[in-house]
């Protein structure tokens, strides 16, 4: 019944400690330099029990994105808060657009929620479109998921029409869920954030994690921010009290204190990387879905399996035939450092 | 409709940095010394995803414990895995013996299962017995959690008495959970553990934690053990993928080289200070109910609130008033140091 089904995991998988891991979409600068001290500090207190609320976190990641830290629940990785989720909205029917990053379904599936995909269709560059409101009328999910910018997509949704799901979602009762995972590393990402909708709409709830951008994966930790204290409420209850460890909450803290100057040198930094890596691979005649995430995604035309071949050179990427709506045709490359991402373009020239 | 509702917040909730923490039950020796390095040496790795099935830690449990590696699941705390259990088990109605720890309530509400209460009772000094069997046979339950020994009365359960019901719930494919996570802490635990159990009976579950005697509340780390691998399989199913932080398989590893002289000097100390303790205590004129676990449980025959006048004194205890089956006038205080134990004797005299 159950098998492992994302990436991040090359060098388990392979055996090999030299693999470039280009399957999880980890900041090519790796976690900022304060963290290690702030988790060699916090040793000491791993003989207390957690604070099940977070609270200093809280209050910084609030101050940082000037929200309410009541708004705000954090839980062990954003996968911990996406299982709670269907729970907490008791969901019966959930709303996911395919393709897209696999633990939604994972978490309503736990809750035995019945499951809907909306198809993006890569005729429209897998981006969301109006479309899908119809099928939100048709369907009048409980609950709906939408990651922004998608995984393993990378598109961005329009902000008008996040609007335009939320006011039909608020009116039939039904919870939005949008992912921002990955939102820091969009340029101009302020203008495509759902955070100024948190206020007028207590059905939304946006998704963050250190797990991406703060390059922090292993640490487990990310947050959930929600107007709704209510359904804020519920997402505790529906989950372990002490799901964030002392050294996460730590290390959260850390993060946040250098987490704008991180997010912009990253973002100039990865943009044009992406930039490059996107022309190098459509030149090798693969059809790139351009993304605005740390990633690149495309279709090869070739009949081997890319994956296959790039393991030989020692790069891991992710096939994404597991997803619903790709086949093995599609892959997902993350941005990583200029050498590593040279060291790829020449792989796949060789291939 | 959420609140939090364990010991072991003395510090957040009275806002008193040198308040003694003695309600949580967490061992006086506090952490191994090799834990704080391990942590250290795996800093580097956290701009890695955890390895999902904490291969290595499984592999030195198994040695460690004597049993199948692939019989474990490791979780983010033995809590994690007590929230998947129902979801696991499909359970639609989950019997608890109370009073008793509150989470596996928690976790049956949280998937929706009807819950039914076998009351301990006082006269039989909570003691779990044979009047069990028949509850059983009568609710006919999918699940039932028994913690041995009990939290917060500190009571080991008969081990004929636990095989009597793991064999008329196999017939009736009800699922057994013995939550072991204060085993380590009694002497001779070795007569009392339900690992001898496993092999025969695919319906069993033991939950371990590293919480307790390991001094690691604030790392999050414990397991289940179950041979029957498609459970297991479901465990996995029924949370998310990373659940168990580097940092704490690393620091798991390192608890598990040491921990046979840990449990070995920490069985000694804690047993003659709980005989002291419980004296002490015995003769202020408190009812108690004998321990076999790190903590001792007892009643109080005086009108005021001992907590209250504890936190005066800088120490604070569980009051056990929200657990079913006790009220106001129970208490749960943890064996500390001889240093802190003394101190609370003295405490308790001078009210």
């Amino acid at each position: 019944m159950y098998e492992y089904s994302h990436g991040g995991n090359a060098v388990f998988e392979t055996g090999k400690k030299n693999m470039i891991d280009l399957s999880a979409n980890i900041n090519p600068f790796g976690m900022p330099d304060n963290i290690a001290d702030a988790i060699i500090g916090e040793i000491p207190n791993i003989i207390f029990y957690p604070d099940s609320f977070s609270s200093k976190l809280r209050e910084s990641i609030g101050l940082f994105r000037n929200i309410d830290p009541d708004w705000i629940i954090c839980g062990n990785g954003a996968s911990d808060i996406i299982f709670r989720i269907p729970r907490a909205v008791q969901a019966k029917k959930v709303l996911l657009c395919a393709p897209t990053f696999s633990d939604y379904e994972r978490a309503a599936r736990s809750f035995g929620s019945e499951v809907v995909l909306h198809g993006l269709s890569p005729a429209n560059d897998f981006t969301l479109d109006r479309t899908c409101v119809s099928t939100v009328q048709r369907e009048k999910p409980d609950l709906v998921f939408i990651c922004n910018p998608n995984n393993p997509t990378g598109k961005l949704t329009d902000i008008g029409l996040i609007k335009e799901l939320l006011e039909y979602c608020k009116q039939i009762n039904a919870v939005v869920v949008i992912d921002e995972c990955f939102m820091d590393f969009v340029n101009r990402a302020d203008e495509y954030t759902s955070i100024r909708f948190l206020f007028n709409y207590p059905n939304l709830i946006i998704l963050k994690a250190f797990t991406k951008m703060m390059g922090l994966p292993g640490i487990r930790l990310g947050y959930a921010i929600c107007a709704n204290k209510d359904l804020i409420d519920r997402l505790y209850f529906h989950g372990p009290d002490w799901s964030v460890s002392n050294l996460a909450q730590a290390a959260g803290l850390a993060a946040v204190a250098v987490e704008a100057a991180f997010i912009r040198q990253t973002v100039s930094y990865v943009s044009s990387q992406r930039a490059m890596v996107e022309n190098g691979i459509s030149q090798l005649g693969y059809k790139i879905f351009s993304s605005e995430a740390n990633y690149v995604f495309f279709q090869s035309p070739y009949p081997f399996d890319l994956r296959e071949a790039l393991d030989e050179k020692g790069i891991r990427i992710r096939a994404c035939g597991n997803y619903h709506g790709l086949d093995a045709s599609y892959y997902r490359i993350a941005v990583s450092t200029e050498e590593n991402n040279i060291k790829l373009l020449s792989a796949l020239q060789e291939i």
